[in-house]
């Protein structure tokens, strides 16, 4: 893993040895904000959308110089990034494929990496598995916006002999926006994610069906369920974000990175036994290591 | 449960039957906070804390009119509020017991109710168990804040045949400086709390531990713990928040409503399990149905 700090301007793209149109797939918030700031670095950008009425807003937002729902659009890109969600990438379309110039570097922003690489490899002589850990909670055509990767990591999971100019062309753009360029194994990507990020969503979620379930519980004259939502702060509504979000993505990241996830889930339900041993024990002191241990470790993930 | 709107000012603390020095036991977070409220109302202030430090800096920070280390402060008090952590409030000492008035009315802050009732049930005749549901990741003399209240939750969990007038004193207080006056049972406050507060501690703690131990799994070239710690964004540092808090207060809710939240543990494994089933049959509308019911509730708790 290495780790260099964000730099660079339109300058590295051209000594990455790109000239020419930067060409997008998609311009919903990773696709949108990256014609916002490719644009604002002197680039051409062209971007092939699915739908008219998409193109149509995109060209009033300015996402891109030239956007249209023709993938032709592509022809003379130097550089692709499919920015488009998992399902799509990891069934391409004829139309897409057949546009893709031979000769470009063709990169993905999707957030698991080694189904990605399975299915691209032999799609593309010249793809590079790649993952900006940007988001937020917008999706679509008015998310995308300026600055949205700068100090952000963006990670490439490159394979062993892989064609590195390609891969050199990657790092130029992650930087040419401000991320912070890393390359790792794509199973060590997988695992990290699933414990980072794919498995909070669930345990997240759990929380909200286990408020709603253990309040029905009580007895009626309680009015339990109205309770304890009146009496929900600031850290439930913190601790639950996550998991009350855009369940077709849940799913997705689920679904392409079940074994990943599979193994994060047993891990965190090892983890909550052991604490609910703890309670059960009435082992106070324990309780109190464990909990300080994680006050220890929280700012190392920040 | 009743929820009229806050409201009030100082007239309502005279309605409420109240004249003479307000009493505060202890001046962290919320007693400091009550401290600059109810003094911006007009009210006179005598505060008691432990230490001659503490009282050197509230005096400084003009947390109340009257500060001292000596019990003595509350005489002459009408309302006494005892602002104390869970297990001090739970033990209180001789000194602070023979100082509090017998017709003053006596209410704490602590965040489980039921121990607190049984405890000072038969400590003093006009004990009023309360809960303000507002709080912050400070502490201490140097985290009173004004206006901490406005807009929050203060629960009372009165008994039948309870002293109504002493609870009318309380809500007087509670609207005064902002808060939306709550009353329930105390239990179903403590279940209540359980699900919303203690267990996510506990769920957010969890994923602290399993990031640390599962990233500790990979073989060593993957540099799985530390890329778990560069990726890790946004996402994965809301949902640990209160998981990487102050451990001793975490153990204080998990020892002092023990029972609630062994229950809300064993509710919050089974919905976990649920959506592992989903995830291990592959079973993708399911989970999306279920993290569909999330993305409804959420918005009910917030």
């Amino acid at each position: 893993m290495t780790t260099p700090p964000p730099q660079a301007g339109p300058q590295s793209l051209a000594l990455a040895g790109l000239e020419g149109p930067i060409g997008l797939v998609g311009l919903g918030l990773i696709g949108g904000s990256l014609g916002l700031d490719l644009q604002r670095c002197g680039l051409e950008v062209h971007a092939l959308v699915h739908r008219a009425g998409t193109a149509e807003r995109a060209r009033q937002r300015g996402l891109a110089q030239v956007v249209d729902t023709d993938a032709a659009v592509l022809a003379g890109c130097r550089l692709v990034v499919l920015a488009l969600p998992l399902d799509r990438l990891l069934d391409p379309s004829p139309s897409l494929l057949a546009a893709l110039p031979p000769e470009a570097v063709v990169t993905d922003v999707g957030s698991v990496k080694a189904p990605v690489l399975q299915r691209w490899r032999g799609l593309h002589p010249r793809f590079v598995a790649s993952h900006p850990m940007a988001g937020s909670a917008e999706a679509g055509v008015e998310a995308g916006r300026a600055d949205l990767f700068r100090g952000r990591p963006w990670v490439a999971t490159p394979e062993a002999g892989g064609d590195l100019a390609a891969l050199a062309a990657v790092q130029a753009l992650a930087e040419a926006v401000g991320a912070c360029w890393l390359t790792c194994d794509a199973a060590a990507h997988d695992r990290a994610v699933a414990l980072i990020s794919h498995l909070p969503v669930l345990a997240s979620a759990a929380l909200l069906l286990a408020a709603e379930r253990g309040a029905a519980g009580g007895p009626p004259e309680w009015h339990l369920p109205a309770l304890a939502r009146a009496l929900a702060s600031s850290g439930f509504a913190d601790t639950t974000r996550v998991g009350g979000g855009n369940p077709e993505l849940g799913v997705l990241m689920a679904r392409c990175n079940r074994e990943a996830v599979a193994e994060a889930l047993a891990g965190y339900r090892h983890c909550l036994d052991g604490l609910e041993q703890l309670l059960t024990a009435e082992d106070w002191p324990g309780l109190e290591e464990e909990l300080g241990r994680c006050r220890q470790l929280r700012p190392e993930f920040l």
